[in-house]
């Protein structure tokens, strides 16, 4: 029986990475990262769609929220917990909302990018990429500074969006699930720190609906699975990414859980660290 | 690098409202309110999907419930909680059943306008969007008068709307989520007061299924969520709009439910007030 | 303003019934009902989307688990238990599986119509909704004999569907949900007993799954909305239809869940009585 | 009345087969399998779908995160637990990663068929099945040499694909759910040993989200279904298949559950055999 099958080969090559020893000593590492959408989470599904961005206002208005109202509980939230964290930011949220995202700078946090149209990068072509990527940044560069990382929005990719932050000089990428600690990806001509995420350490999964789809949980449910992610990395000394979006976490309800995590990781003895700060570590390492 | 993106611009400019003293001291003022879909929900999405409306009958009848059995278990709850609401209403299910919707009036709860027959706003066109509020009215008007208020059926609504109801001098709008208290939106020719919804407030994203989509979960998961986030908002002494469905919410088993949530809120000292009341409050405090 | 919207009329006209007095002075009368689809679930499913009924072997063989292994599981449960069932048949199964229908009928339980192929009647023509029903109806003649009642596969009928029963003499229907007891529905040209089901009320939403949709709970989650729902019954005195399918709670940890329930009905007082006894009861009482 | 319908038959006859003594008097048999999907997952989900399949680079990524992470993990705990399992895996992932499959060989597990790209086999034509296997079968010929018994992606398989099996000398199968117990499956043309499976005793179904479907629970959830539907296999004395993925049931908040469910099995004193040694069990009882 001959063995004719046609070839396939996965584009991406990992290499692992030393993890760094933790700050303080401690035994595990954590990034809590939030998504900063806002208006540009329903103007990027519309433009994938193809449908005018500005025609279902209620929509619309659920993403400003985040900006609007949860951002602030966040950033106080953060404050009190002597926590700096790592927010991603398309490039339309911050022209709509330059001082909002200014403030968060000022604050100590780390600002990074995510795309300025908040699209998918596999639905765009090659030009589109590189056009959204370029704005992106422009805009990044015009308000606070050129960012050191980039997350994909919908957290999904292709080799040639990893080849364009490899071009613009961006050092690591947060949108990858291929392990649960920092990795490097390779891709033809290319080289990145990748920080992965993964769908069951994001509150969107658990608690998002936007009167379509969407699952709607008691915010204690993924509490419990973030604290039992966080143990399960102390016991390997490893890292986590937690990934919260200021529209979903940001509800005056969810805001306990979020505070109950942050409280249980410093319980925990967890070191928090933001991506840049990783990533640094990580290259000293090298 | 240049920055050329087109721009996108968000037409809902907000502003903020200074939040009145609610009655007797309260912390927190709460609105409850009910959709009174009926058989203008079944209708609604036949018409938006093209298909007869009469057709499906077991679903017409899952819609009738509401207005048939759900309504009388609500209005006695609310009697006995001395908690008056605010029933939003199509104009058809006002024109199917009439004397239920004076009996609602009659028992002193608000009745608002749900347009007439339950459809999504942005899938019409502006003439279609302007024939519904205009028999929808004329409906309320024939019934028991004319309403102050407006939520979108689906909760989603165009410019196009916001401009008709300030055209037609309804004085508030309930179906935006940019915010988690009352606060004033404008579009080009328009500003309205908004009384904003969230789906996480709302009993069918928990609690409804239709044979085709939704989720059945324990009334008390999401009564737990709706208690968190009156106690949320009293800690910022603001508002809080509850939205539930009487054909969802009022099965005999999820009744008790609905009657904890009304405990909960008086125990924790809500002032309840129509979606009327607050608007008036709202306007004198301009 | 011109009141000149067309008009929608609700095809069905609903009238109460009278509920009977419960056997032995119960407080609440409920019927426990079985689908028993097997083979057609996926066979009916194929044809209303036009794939042959034989290509998925995995999801034919998972419906007809339920009359190979969970009928008598559920059998068993129910002679335990001294409780009589209303079983509903397609007459597709009963063509498949006559021995296991007739044992049904032996033990003493009612067996009902519920079509020939299971096929969701709005998705047919009227003449095959005919045929349907005429071919279900001899597949019953030749097994056991004559039903009394029939509910719609999908719960799903039209008002054809009623006025098809009304003429081939069925005294009741099972399908529809205007109400949570039994009521009278006419339609055009004919008038049937509706004894009403609800979504809720069902294992199936909660506990099954196909591979591409559904939902997966623990059976406990459905048992304590089944007890409060007879709870609520028993404050109103009236009545209540569960339903279940076989191949979803006769699963062995399922088993426990429904065993939970027939034990929590007795202790609740409940008159368990069939469809038929129940529809004998209400045309006493006319 | 005529009885007219079309006449369906079911094109697979089973027959019961007698379950053997479980090894030490035990009251119940379970086998403890595990889809090896890694990349293959992502791959045949875009053949399927007739998209490239490396253009999605996260889902790629989460895919093989199952044979990078997640495979040690269940290695080391089914050593510690003395467990043996039955890994299904394509032969594609075969290809990719010959060491990481010959290390679980080399542990002592079996190693079965779960065909080459991992494509829905009712999606296939029969030349594409044939071929499917037949690479498949090469791949593990390559590397670990034949195997007993296959497993379809997706759990759905046609008559075809059966008869192939046969054909091509495998003495089991473990795809369909006719029966929570072994059983004999026959099509025209062949006869199989079937070792069956369901959804409820998958982790898939449970804790699997991929960013478009899926739900996400407590594995604590499945945990209790799991572990109750072995009390009530250990009631019938007979066997229960559980089906883990690396990528899911091996994130580090999930192999607790994991860990719990061998622990509770053992127990409850079952019996854990490898499918290929449950087969050889029920041939030598035939």
């Amino acid at each position: 029986m001959a063995f004719d099958a046609e070839p396939f080969v996965n584009p991406m090559s990992i290499s692992e990475v030393k993890l760094p020893s933790w700050p303080g000593g401690a035994r595990v590492g954590v990034s809590v990262t939030f998504d900063l959408d806002a208006d540009a989470a329903t103007v990027g599904d519309a433009r994938d769609a193809g449908r005018p961005p500005d025609h279902q206002l209620s929509r619309l208005s659920a993403s400003s929220f985040g900006v609007r109202r949860g951002l602030s509980r966040v950033l106080d939230l953060l404050e009190q917990s002597e926590v700096r964290g790592t927010f991603y930011v398309p490039g339309l949220t911050m022209q709509l909302y330059p001082e909002a995202v200014q403030a968060i700078a000022a604050a100590g946090h780390e600002v990074a990018l995510h795309g300025f149209w908040h699209q998918r990068m596999d639905r765009l072509s090659l030009a589109a990429q590189r056009e959204d990527l370029m704005t992106g940044l422009a805009a990044h560069e015009a308000c606070i500074g050129r960012p050191k990382g980039f997350r994909a929005p919908g957290w999904e990719l292709t080799t040639r969006t990893l080849q364009l932050l490899s071009e613009f000089g961006l050092e690591y990428d947060s949108s990858l699930m291929g392990d649960d600690r920092p990795y490097r990806v390779g891709v033809q001509g290319a080289e990145l720190l990748e920080l992965p995420v993964h769908w069951t350490l994001d509150d969107w999964p658990f608690l998002g609906f936007n009167g379509e789809s969407g699952q709607l949980a008691d915010p204690r449910l993924p509490l419990g699975i973030w604290l039992a992610e966080c143990d399960a990395a102390a016991h390997e000394s490893r890292h986590v990414t937690y990934t919260m979006h200021p529209e979903v976490i940001g509800r005056g309800f969810c805001m306990g859980a979020l505070g109950d995590l942050l409280a249980g990781l410093r319980e925990r003895g967890a070191a928090f660290v933001t991506h840049g700060e990783l990533a640094e570590m990580l290259h000293e390492d090298v």
